[in-house]
């Protein structure tokens, strides 16, 4: 039977065999939430890059270029880290390139052992299901977390996702249980269980409330990004 | 205000800072339970080691010797890692060399930098937190996991001690609300919650049963063994 497994931070993936393993990238405040808006509405391709000095070098070579650090847009470049950025008319078939402090990392890190590697987020949550339950491979669902610490609303997506293939998938490990229960204990009130995180207080300090509310909501989009050589496309 | 911070594994402990802070080790199955009861029994001194072969060294120096690995005793020691093990008159007075799996090299891992290394069990949870509260440091809550990996069992004795301490310290990071949470979740039914977690099943397909039950009781002993050195002692 395939199993499924979760990565609680990136700063762990070294502890897990991904050969024969989907991954699924989630960073759910905000990077992944944005990836799976921005193909919703029409982007082409997003090249996710673990640098702003890359980020930097594909805006010059004319692509539309989004990079935040620490919840942030980094000057001089044309995007932020907010889904509603990405709902434009302008983008549509545009060729983005994006890094952010922890989703884009993670897909990095992924990329060089994985089978596939798949971008989540609770707005695309039943399409990735689907879509893995349709595959042979097993899958771990990587957390980007903050900086290398374990987050909440990453753990509750990968809770989320183990909860919908639990039926079609072996879940033996204590961090894939940790995940399934704190969804279980969260999921009818996610936004009342993350409102103490830490990561939702800095995004409240930054004045981006909606983006929490939105990046919260389930199946809103039924879109599957995934990752051909270094660029993200829909499936 | 002091604060309270949980990690998850001790392949995260980079991502801290503890030369302000007092580490609480936990390795639920079995290592500090197992330490705790030795020195409830009178034991005199544990010294923890990282290494069979440092253990090794130490018995021919005339410790009594106990070192697991795969929680099995390793052939050519005194002692095993059940907590019924230590609860033997001819160890009043000893003076024990340790290596387990997990738990010693939590220990050592920690000491180089943290104020002070204590033990930490359900068995003296409340020894722990009582002494935790008269002191001005900062806590982490360091869990032994399983070979670098999060486990439910330590987790939820993070858990415990971040709600016996939530009123003294602040409790502002993601992996402190996570294990809070559980425990919260857990508590009425620990033996339940941990069921099926994946070194319960381990122990369980090894015959020692018991020593879960006993390992999650609380409060069974008034004893905070602490690192002197490179020696724990009873407080």
């Amino acid at each position: 039977m395939k199993s499924i497994d979760v990565c609680l931070t990136p700063d762990l993936l070294h502890l897990h065999k991904i050969e024969n393993s989907i991954v699924v990238v989630t960073d759910i405040f905000r990077a992944t939430s944005c990836m799976t808006t921005a193909f919703a509405h029409g982007v082409r391709s997003i090249i996710p890059v673990a640098t702003v000095e890359e980020c930097y070098d594909l805006q010059k070579k004319g692509f539309v270029a989004a990079a935040e650090r620490n919840a942030q847009k980094v000057e001089g470049f044309d995007l932020d880290n907010s889904p509603f950025s990405y709902m434009d008319d302008r983008l549509i078939g545009a060729d983005i390139a994006m890094t952010t402090t922890n989703g884009t990392l993670s897909i990095t890190k992924a990329k060089a052992e994985a089978v596939k590697v798949l971008v989540g987020a609770f707005l695309n949550l039943g399409a990735v299901a689907n879509y893995l339950k349709s595959q042979q491979y097993d899958v771990l669902v990587l957390c980007a977390g903050w900086k290398g610490r374990v987050n909440l609303e990453d753990s509750l997506f990968a809770g989320a996702l183990v909860e919908a293939l639990q039926n079609d998938y072996l879940v033996g490990e204590d961090s894939a249980l940790i995940a399934q229960r704190m969804y279980g204990q969260a999921k009818a009130d996610l936004m009342g269980y993350v409102a103490s995180s830490s990561h939702v207080r800095r995004l409240q300090r930054l004045g981006i409330q909606k983006d929490i509310s939105f990046c919260l909501q389930h199946d809103l989009y039924d879109v599957v990004p995934v990752l051909r050589g270094n660029t993200l496309v829909a499936m």
